[in-house]
């Protein structure tokens, strides 16, 4: 099983991904958001990769069915029901709705790897879950780390290499890429303390400045859910195999 | 002192450059090769991005003054004189000459980059000569990893984590970019036995694979030249300052 990770999914085009297993992550804090809108009872998250494609897809469908949620600049864009904060993301708020979520990165390096035979989401919240799903799996794999306008995130690379170590558990026979040897390398160098990384990183303090802590909170709470969400190339729905523990996690919350 | 790392110049434009400290390595291997055919007495290496502008800019010189250098997918290209090896660039062969140098990474870097204010060629070979020349200057620095065909290079990014090492054994007061972190952290995790490092990356393998193991040593060699090779904006120069020590470098080998 080879792994690979890429830091942005700008060093390669869509048709890259065609037929591969990927997993994208989006640590702060897209990814953290659609696991937890879904474990809310969210019915589906539909990713976009730009602001007039969103409102276009949710005004072709039943407005209290639907809502719009996403970030610019990390702050809700004007007119969108919901921002990007997963605390936003209640079953009271959410329950059996579909979402139409942008974000500056998340959603845009999920549209990007819409080719993918299979395409994962990953956040610390999951990482033990989706590790295990993967090794059994068995399929070389491509993790991208959703970035920051292009660029290098570390937590999202962190997050990269925290999975990595978690299918080593199960899987110890993987041919590792340099991208992901490094990975490795940086969560063994900083992943120790999540919340106290995720605070430190260029990202995380963008976000406390703009009054988000409590969501850096959210986003640490390493393996808080079994759930797997997966891309079928139109929307982000659980896995199966991940929906039992996801509706007790729902149940627990709304009861 | 502020010091961010490009693990690859595709996540920026040209004109984010305008004005910056900017220092451009591809230690496997153009920018060894630059370092090395300046030492030997080349005039001037003209940087190019692609192999049709290469061939422009050969045309309108002198041939004989001129040596059109450069590599695809590691070989010397057709019609060209020189390859990519740092080992072709003997005084011998170079010295007087300039030599117009396309690869597939890191002159497409140093073109990219071409609107910095100051740029720099950084390799393991120079770093502490170019690390002691930038704490003085004392300005933020944009550390370009050339990278393998927009991605992630670990060789390159370990060799940066070495110069802001470096750099911050002069001046202290240095504010690293989560980039620069990381190539830190890589640097201290593979970076001990350089030689090793590049043999076990993706890249060397290749090398090696291509009968370019001796190229690979020549890369490795640490703090071997005391050059700092500048662009300006036609073509890469030695630094006046670092001229003399490359003098008596090139009077040793030809002596």
């Amino acid at each position: 099983m080879k792994i690979n990770v890429l830091f942005s999914p700008v060093s390669v085009d869509e048709l890259y991904f065609t037929g591969k297993t990927s997993v994208v992550i989006d640590a702060l804090r897209a990814t953290t958001t659609i696991i937890t809108a879904l474990e809310s009872g969210a019915k589906e998250i539909i990713p976009v990769g730009t602001v007039e494609f969103a409102v276009k897809v949710s005004g072709g469908m039943f407005g209290w069915q639907t809502l719009l949620g996403g970030e610019r600049n990390t702050k809700k864009i004007e007119g969108f029901a919901l921002g990007n904060s997963p605390l936003e993301y209640s079953a009271e708020i959410v329950n059996g709705k579909t979402v139409v979520l942008y974000t500056t990165n998340g959603t845009k390096a999920i549209t990007k790897a819409k080719f993918s035979s299979k395409l994962f989401i990953g956040a610390f919240l999951n990482i033990t879950a989706l590790a295990k799903h993967l090794a059994l799996l068995n399929r070389d794999l491509e993790i991208i780390c959703s970035g920051r306008s292009n660029n290098f995130s570390m937590e999202d690379s962190i997050c990269a290499g925290k999975l990595i170590s978690e299918i080593e558990k199960v899987n110890e026979d993987l041919i590792l890429s340099d991208s992901a040897k490094a990975s490795q390398a940086l969560n063994k160098s900083f992943g120790k303390s999540i919340l106290k990384m995720l605070k430190d990183t260029e990202h995380g303090k963008l976000l406390i400045e703009n009054g988000f802590e409590e969501d850096i909170v959210s986003c640490s709470k390493l393996n808080s859910s079994n759930s797997i969400p997966f891309f079928n190339g139109q929307a982000i729905k659980l896995l199966p195999d991940s929906v039992e523990s996801s509706q007790s996690g729902l149940e627990a919350k709304t009861n």
